[in-house]
């Protein structure tokens, strides 16, 4: 079996290295636990936490707050050894970009849908039965979201730019409307849940918006929250929700993923 | 059109009386804002609030702290006049307890299960979806609460004791136990939301649970919470759930149950 | 273990009689198969079919035309066998009207459902996706069929009387109607699914009725299906779906329900 | 308005040209009823048939059995006039293949999945409730379907091959296989839908089949009806669903779909 170095991360990579270590591999780490002091030179994988840096310079290690260089990193590999990463890319470097897998951004929608529909039950003082409510792009997070709040008994309206989406949103039951509408028709609805991250509606089409409730579930942005509040409408950015809200199940879909990867990779 | 008077009661019998008012009847009221002296005595309808009572001898009033008793009430009106009050009954009073109503209660479960949502997502460590529930009962809550449950992807069983509604369970998707069973099986399930009012799992029982987390909707329980707490399990009261998580609906739901009584009344 | 004699009845009962063997009973058959000898007054047992009679007079024995009257089974058994029978009562005699158990009923209103939309798939010709529909009744067989409706991408409506009915189907995410005002409003429905035996709509609301599909599923009718032919609406009476469209389920129904009736009678 | 002209076709074309028409375009046939005429000469927009050609000769006119080539459009259109065909491709000629259009396929998919069930209900002895059905390939039809047998009851397996599609499949709560398992695992299922072209289950691997009904449909297939039938399996050929199941939804969705790419194009 390989040895396998984990740098940095927080419990889900904890979660992760027991679940190696239970299917066998033996794994040490750095940054993880306190005065840990993995080799990575005798590693055949090294596996970088979610997300592998925040600053572009360290690896992301919340737990002990050591200041692990990339640079160390790629210093002390060759490309022998693989790399597991997530949003970040080597040069000259074998590695495995995990977080950009559809299947594994996809498996996290669903800890991210619920942690959204948390939000939404407590910062409104309504139910979600018979909410109106707009999921603005029909990808990975917005097909689950849309999915689970239909079931809560929300009237739901998908936007989506691809006819093919817009169809698929169609046959499964849900409103639907053009994201390049949006700013062309009133915002009426109650809760508005943003998934995409170019700004899809312009801070005058705010005006018109009859939400009390906006959740920025995207990492860039498909709106203003700070002219969504000067308009007195609460909008929340809720970024990371799977670490926060599921942590246990977020490194089991971590683990799956890695695993995959490792197995596919001999 | 009638006046009618409100006594005591928390936000949602604000808006109630605005909802009244909209609908054309005069309405003052006694406890409910500051300084309010509403007067009885030249009302068609008397409205108690949700609960009418908490000690049993006084309207419960929380947002003016004012101690109205109920005897007030008694005292002060004639069998010519209507008393809407919720769970609680008078004697030579001509009165509507619309909390013992099917239809008041069965829509108030929509709040509750969106409120046990809620809690069981920020009190557990991994996602709904994928997670083995147990509904104990699965009458008005339990109905909803498992419709819900198994919307956002959980493994659902419900326990009831009615071969009717066992079949009900049965034919909608979920697994099913005999109540009276649940003694005699392992409690293997992950979260556990009770819905009924005797005591139905028996302290050693709780032995074998394998929960993190107990959810007690119920007004007497249906367990120990105390004795599931000493095991290690996360067990938690959860009253008033409608009030707290939604009380615009909660109110809107009291104005229909309200209106309705006061149109079949005359 | 106990002797069991069947008599009469359909292919359900074929079933019924290899599962109870199968679960240790003798069982012995008369009318069911050709040239069958069964001896009821050597059995604790005696299990009469779905439905007992059609006549009043004979046993329902399609399969072999006999004619076996009921009188037969009262003369040669005493009150210390048990009959189990469907739709019939006796007197001076120990017997359980299974067909009268809602659990029996509520798990045959599954197969009655899926025939109802086999049916309604067949005679239109557009989708139940997006089609208007009603369900006239929230009984067992309308919680069912209204369930998979709307799991199919129709508009449901249900129609019902009691106000906590009304309740569980507005809570479920149905559009609601009092049955009551059925007459006064104008029935504009593309498929209208009856599942109540009292005539609730009048023949002159037919009148203004815009369905294409009237699917009757019930025994006695709650409309006339003569004026709506007559109106140019197919109009169809769709009795026995459980034998019809899923014998094979109907009979494992039939089986638990008869086995529990058993094992709760030592 | 333009002048349209619609050749061949089945009801759906009626249909088509019954709605462009109210829509204000001038629309006249050719092959679609008896004795039309219509000039193609002077038409900006043909429109062919769903499909356009079976024998890659003549243009599908099954109504009206006249035997117009295709040749004959190509031969009497230039390229300033705009051809809409379905499932088709022509030289030098300015056109666009419908048929291939993710939206049209997908909206397609509804009345698809909507006969595969019906087909299913009559061909089986007992309820989709409960039954273990298998849904080889998520594309299109294949995520419509699993979705509407889940709601039936069904307990649903889908097969797939890219991660992505596996991981949405999971997060939505189906249980999956990669479709490259199928061969080595036994198809223990009641009922198979195919929806994938190309082969995907070995002869040899259909021996270990417990199904009892296979539906096929794609339109090369998946696996070998005819082994399948010689092993006592009932195995199904049914294309062109939404054509004998909804016609008239059929109709609408093409409606859409023409009047979409007409609106695109000035």
């Amino acid at each position: 079996m390989k040895k396998i170095t984990v740098i940095g991360g927080d419990n889900r990579l904890k979660i992760l290295k027991t679940n190696l270590e239970k299917s066998g591999y033996t794994v040490d780490s750095l940054g993880l636990y306190d005065n840990d002091d993995g080799d990575i030179a005798t590693s055949q994988i090294i596996i970088l936490p979610v997300p592998t840096t925040k600053d572009g310079i360290t690896v992301f290690s919340p737990l002990t707050g050591r200041s692990i260089p990339i640079n160390y990193v790629t210093e002390n590999t060759t490309k022998e050894q693989l790399i597991l990463c997530c949003n970040y890319s080597f040069k000259n470097r074998s590695y495995v970009d995990y977080g950009a897998l559809d299947s594994y951004a996809l498996l996290n929608s669903v800890p991210t849908a619920e942690g959204a529909i948390k939000i939404a039950i407590e910062n409104t003082d309504y139910t979600l039965w018979k909410a109106k409510t707009l999921v603005i792009g029909y990808g990975r997070v917005g097909k689950i979201l849309a999915d689970r709040l239909k079931a809560m008994g929300c009237d739901v309206t998908v936007s989506a730019r691809k006819p093919a989406d817009l169809a698929l949103a169609e046959a499964l039951g849900f409103n639907y409307i053009n994201t390049g509408q949006l700013n062309f028709k009133p915002l009426e609805y109650d809760i508005i849940f943003n998934t995409v991250d170019v700004k899809v509606i312009e801070d005058t089409s705010l005006k018109t918006c009859t939400a009390d409730l906006i959740i920025d579930l995207s990492s860039k942005g498909g709106l203003s929250l700070n002219v969504a509040n000067s308009l007195g409408i609460k909008a929340l950015k809720a970024p990371g929700l799977p670490g926060i809200i599921a942590p246990k199940t977020a490194a089991e879909i971590l683990t799956n993923t890695i695993t995959h990867i490792i197995n596919s990779y001999n």
